[in-house]
């Protein structure tokens, strides 16, 4: 097949530089022989996917979507092409995927692929002003540096990613510093290849509706050095003694011991609470929690994106009211200048934020509330990101 | 469904920590719901690949391994999920695929997926020596640095990877610098995810097998800025007026007016021929040959890989055999230290690379020469590269 096509261009004696132009392509098409036009985004936003799929019994098309557009869409099969046109929609950016016989499939006519975990799926930007914040724009962007740092907390050495602003590299200058924590099953690629963090900070310094900040982008899972490709092969599935989970909060004190260290000795930071924030999502909401309640003095902008007080700690009879109250009063009298708290709609975790703005309620711990329609996704994420960062250093 | 896995284990008052065991999990398991194991790697190097679908009417398995194991083996349907086991299989890392109803799918069960251009697979690493070449070891890692420099000879910002050497920010040594160029339909970022680049680096260095350098990933594409998902969606597309292709000749320009002065001018390099390394496959090579025959005091170790003469330059009006030979006798004045050529003797390539050569040889320009059992693919690339960094800088 291969040899086919390159014999056959050949014995045409084609053009020298149509031969040039073809070259990439060619190269492309010996495996993707099918080019049609998915996802077709129209003039009005509605979207056309297509995928040519001649043998498949059924395709669905499952996208992230407000939920008034459904999940799960049935495709129509023309010929030998399976195609749905939805919207018009909100300008956002959307992940989705096909659902080929009941196998989640990337559409392979985009490579436009974002990974959290072990969810890959295909990204669909939607014009106009949502998708304006997540965008690459002409703007100065920030450099991004993956680097590998020890934990003597965690006994490894692990690898995180740090964003620097525009002109670090040019200038003398000391930056505040956001540490952003990712959700369960994710790692530390996902707030850059889902999450758009680089560009949504990029974004917001350019149009100074952000300061000028360095981020940190950390593994906040204490089993893994780094994310599935960069992971010691040997380490796969290995559990270091006494840190075999989440539950045991060693993440939550290596980014204290270990990663706030490394930043402040190797970066041109201000190193105090009044230029550290801290936030994240999900199993990240509730890290950022924990490392907050214990650590009262160490922050004073704080977000707490979907998740609240989980109803099961208490219930069980190992969650201590009493210790969280005089940790929540600690924290208060630290004066944080931003405890923000966000959750959607329809998030499966919304009454645990319920029973957590109570007891804060209760004990008269300040806090910012944002509700948003939505669920417990990336569309909610990245909007609270660009929201928070607005509210940092400030 | 969301509601009805938490509610669940909320009504069952599940112990605290068995929760927080399982919120990872649980959020995980919310969109991928079956786990099995794929692929499964014995003892022996045998793999099993298994994709339960149960509404499928073929499943057929595609991977990179030697010719001799077949490229696309039919699976077998066990109750309703198919499974073949091939191998056992050389050490080496693999690119696969399930073919579902005719459709590329990745395998649900892996969140190992690399990206060449639009190729999007699932990676096989299938232990042994030549494993170890590529995977993560515990040795030091360098730092890789995603930054955006502008090019004036695109007339736009672009995007590359710097790798600077495990040490780099603790010293105050210069380096040299080896320049990678990708092939048709890659970007930037194909050379770390398929590539493994840095890691390939990394192990080479810390076994005294390569000198300590500088790796500078370049996108060779001229009309694009940056990777899919790194891109301008405004410049999607969009074509720079006299920069239309390849053929244009401008990524080769403005790799030596753009690239290379903003390494040496932001980097500790050390600035000479000496201390400069370039190599590419495909596109790459082609481009290589154009860097190096246009600019022969440039780089002193020159890697052409899996691209010789295109057969049709010849036969078309527009090669000039003359002025090539004075380009080469120019090239060998200036006593390039390595010249190496790696094919596969299976690429559809080949042929172009025995008239490389036949040239070659006629005007006595010297070369080392490699040739592999493969094809145009990975296989090769990965390990041509740990082969050429070997000899470069020595």
């Amino acid at each position: 097949m291969k040899k086919a096509i390159f014999f056959l261009i050949n014995k045409k004696g084609i053009l020298y530089a149509l031969n040039l132009l073809l070259l990439p392509l060619l190269i492309q098409a010996q495996r993707r022989p099918s080019k049609i036009v998915s996802p077709e985004v129209l003039p009005d936003n509605s979207v056309i996917f297509r995928l040519k799929a001649p043998n498949a019994n059924s395709v669905q098309l499952s996208g992230t979507w407000p939920k008034s557009f459904k999940n799960m869409i049935p495709m129509t099969k023309v010929d030998s092409v399976y195609e749905i046109k939805i919207g018009p929609l909100p300008s956002d950016m959307y992940e989705y995927e096909f659902i080929l016989d009941g196998i989640p499939t990337l559409d392979p006519n985009s490579s436009m692929v974002t990974r959290d975990g072990a969810w890959i799926q295909n990204r669909l930007m939607v014009p106009g002003a949502q998708a304006d914040i997540y965008d690459v724009k002409p703007v100065p962007h920030g450099d991004l540096k993956a680097v590998w740092y020890n934990s003597a907390t965690l006994g490894t050495e692990r690898r995180m990613f740090i964003y620097t602003p525009p002109g670090y590299d040019k200038n003398k200058k000391s930056y505040p510093v956001l540490y952003l924590l990712h959700g369960g099953g994710g790692d530390e690629e996902v707030w850059l290849s889902r999450g758009r963090a680089n560009y949504i900070i990029d974004n917001l310094i350019a149009t100074d509706k952000a300061e000028p900040m360095i981020v940190v982008i950390t593994n906040g899972n204490p089993v893994t050095t780094a994310a599935p490709l960069d992971r010691l092969a040997a380490m796969q599935n290995k559990v270091a003694p006494g840190i075999n989970s989440m539950a045991s909060g060693k993440f939550e004190e290596s980014l204290v011991k270990d990663v706030i260290p490394y930043i402040e000795s190797n970066y041109r930071v201000i190193a105090d609470a009044n230029h550290r924030a801290l936030t994240g999502f999900s199993m990240g909401g509730y890290q950022t929690q924990n490392i907050t309640n214990a650590n009262p003095d160490k922050f004073k902008y704080i977000g707490v994106m979907s998740m609240g007080l989980f109803s099961t700690f208490i219930k069980d009879g190992n969650y201590k009211k009493e210790e969280h109250v005089k940790q929540l009063k600690e924290l208060q009298k630290n004066n944080p200048k931003v405890y923000w708290i966000g959750i959607a709609k329809d998030d499966f975790l919304y009454s645990s934020v319920v029973k957590m703005k109570e007891l804060y309620d209760e004990v008269g711990f300040k806090y910012t509330y944002r509700e948003n329609e939505g669920t417990h996704d990336w569309n909610s994420w990245r909007l609270y990101l660009s929201e928070f960062a607005q509210l940092a250093f400030k």
